[in-house]
């Protein structure tokens, strides 16, 4: 399976279309209002942040997606609209509704997501004015606009898509996310937008969605913080004309597999553009008990601020591993095993052998380094 | 209860000793070695971390605790002797055997403790060099000597002591602490000795640590890392010749408090002098559904990298708070209340009233800096 590191990856499939314009909500006047389009009415489903204050726009995605169909997304960055309380919920439906109304669609064939500061009233003024114009911008070649508008404290657009075949039929995945801080299982800061132009069947989309996000999304972790926003959402537009796609066809699993494998792509985009990072760490850690306890060992090892220190200062403390190991609770015996790439390269693979049984797991990571603590000791 | 801040608090009890080298495990040639030693078979217990890959000296003192009675702790700072095998068990042994033998007790009746790197060999020679000078030279002025010889990042040494009256006789418990970095429930990397006259049984004595050690130290967390060696050892060795307390007696729970307050200033100390630190920081949950969720939710907070980060920068970013409540789990209410006291302050207090019951619990964290990242990227 090829992988296209293109720009406007969220459009290569059939049918989309994104804009995005500088709202204001964003106070150094870049992009922050962006907008994604299908054609027509689209399968959908998408996985949400398990946290207890989900933010606004989570509640009404949730809401929306009892349908199983979307056709718009509209979102933006400066502004998490959490914590912000029916006023907060309000902003929320009413940008919905005017973006339904401007578009001409159903409102719960629209979905919402925000990223930015928590706690902070949205103001609805700047979205209502910015709208018509991003409405009637929408264009095929928009999905850049959009993979820039959603960043925060990201240093680089996160877009990649690929192509399979169906049948007869040329079928595209492609999206694109954000992340940067607040990285965690389950899930990230992320916001990721998937569309595919497969004709498919919405259990058979729920159930690739959310393998997908169990084996990328949630193997990620840079600061053990879950977010409130967390929002992994797919379109699928059958544009393609493939036959649907149903749970039990031989093309489910393909498309199972090349949905995982553009989370799993942008999941490591968004560990490698980690506030701060100097060092991407893979930490595999096999010889576990089963796959649920070598992926708790490893994310341990991944959240230990200690560990994540050491690989900053290239320090081959591996001590720091043996404590995180022990402290996570799962079955070990003493003489486990701990290999570790050379620590000046700049890409680390840590492995970590518990000698116990075939359990196995990896995850990604970041190094915490004197750069995450400028920029989250100033971000407001 | 007045409580004594003054050097010398773990030699204030009656019949205590100490005395402390500079052995070379440390290679800046500070003091790494001390002795701690009671003129009489004191009765001890011990509360040790439950990290599934506990050093040599706990596995050591484990066992030699099963006797209920100790009479010297011999301890070492530069090296944890953790995750050393077989040899670094030996290590302990030859260390307790020469103590033993060097002060005339049988081999049980000596404790051992070590803290610092973690993985290393530890050279038993030098260790055996340095004994006989060091057992020659106990005294009861050598208090803080020990108090310097377990600091490893610490910059300050941490002692305290306070007498209460038991029936007509004054007892006297003191105590001293290392920690600063790897710290977090259950327990730290931590070492405390606490030494009382007081007579005691042992059920009285044990239950009365392991409630000081619930309120105190198991109540604090710096970088959410669990230590290999914590260790808290008490010694009591009868000489204040009060009526012996009992768990039934009226005298237990006087000695208990005093006990837990000795402990929480020491715990408070530790977190005070944590690696790096800038603001010292309470954390208050009340309105829980109980103590227990209270005390997930604070230490949720406290251990929320994006917090810490935060009260460094002095930035009131509380929507942080909000996530790492949320993503504790704990019910709450979405009317929340967050109050904080002015961050310019370098004491910081943090109330968060989870609106839906009684319970209540106060944590003690430090914030997370610059200076902790370039500390511990370099220590090795």
């Amino acid at each position: 399976m090829k992988l296209h590191y293109s720009k406007n990856a969220v459009c290569a499939a059939k049918g989309f279309k994104a804009a995005a314009v500088a709202s204001g909500l964003k106070k150094s006047g870049k992009l922050d209002l962006a907008l994604l389009y299908s054609q027509n009415p689209a399968v959908a489903c998408g996985v949400f942040t398990k946290n207890k204050f989900p933010a606004a726009p989570v509640l009404i995605c949730r809401k929306h997606l009892k349908a199983k169909q979307a056709q718009a997304i509209i979102v933006n960055s400066g502004n998490a609209n959490c914590f912000t309380g029916k006023a907060g919920l309000k902003v929320g439906l009413n940008t919905v509704d005017k973006t339904a109304s401007l578009l001409g669609l159903k409102v719960t064939d629209v979905l919402v997501a925000s990223t930015g500061i928590i706690g902070k009233q949205m103001d609805f003024a700047k979205i209502n004015t910015a709208l018509p114009g991003l409405t009637s911008n929408l264009n095929a070649a928009g999905g850049s606009h959009l993979a820039q508008a959603i960043m925060t404290t990201d240093t680089t657009n996160k877009e990649v898509y690929t192509t399979i075949n169906i049948g007869t039929k040329k079928v595209t995945i492609g999206g694109c996310a954000k992340g940067a801080g607040m990285i965690a299982p389950d899930m990230a800061t992320m916001l990721c937008f998937i569309t595919t132009d497969a004709s498919i069947s919405y259990p058979a989309l729920k159930k690739a969605l959310e393998g997908a996000v169990e084996g990328s999304f949630n193997l990620i972790s840079i600061d053990g913080c879950m977010s409130t926003n967390d929002s992994v959402i797919i379109l699928a537009n059958g544009q393609a004309q493939n036959e649907m796609i149903r749970l039990s066809d031989s093309g489910f699993a393909k498309f199972a597999l090349a949905l995982k494998e553009i989370c799993l792509v942008l999941a490591k985009m968004v560990v490698m553009d980690a506030e701060g990072i100097s060092k991407f760490i893979a930490i595999s850690v096999i010889g576990a008990k089963d796959n649920a306890q070598a992926k708790k060992c490893a994310l341990q090892i991944a959240n230990s601020n200690l560990f994540k220190t050491a690989m900053y200062g290239e320090n081959p403390n591996f001590g720091r591993i043996v404590a995180a190991v022990g402290a996570s609770g799962v079955q070990v015996k003493e003489g486990l095993k701990i290999k570790c790439s050379p620590l000046k390269e700049k890409n680390i693979k840590v492995m970590v052998d518990l000698m116990v049984g075939k359990g196995k797991a990896t995850v990604y990571t970041s190094d915490l380094t004197l750069e995450y603590i400028r920029i989250n000791a100033e971000y407001n």
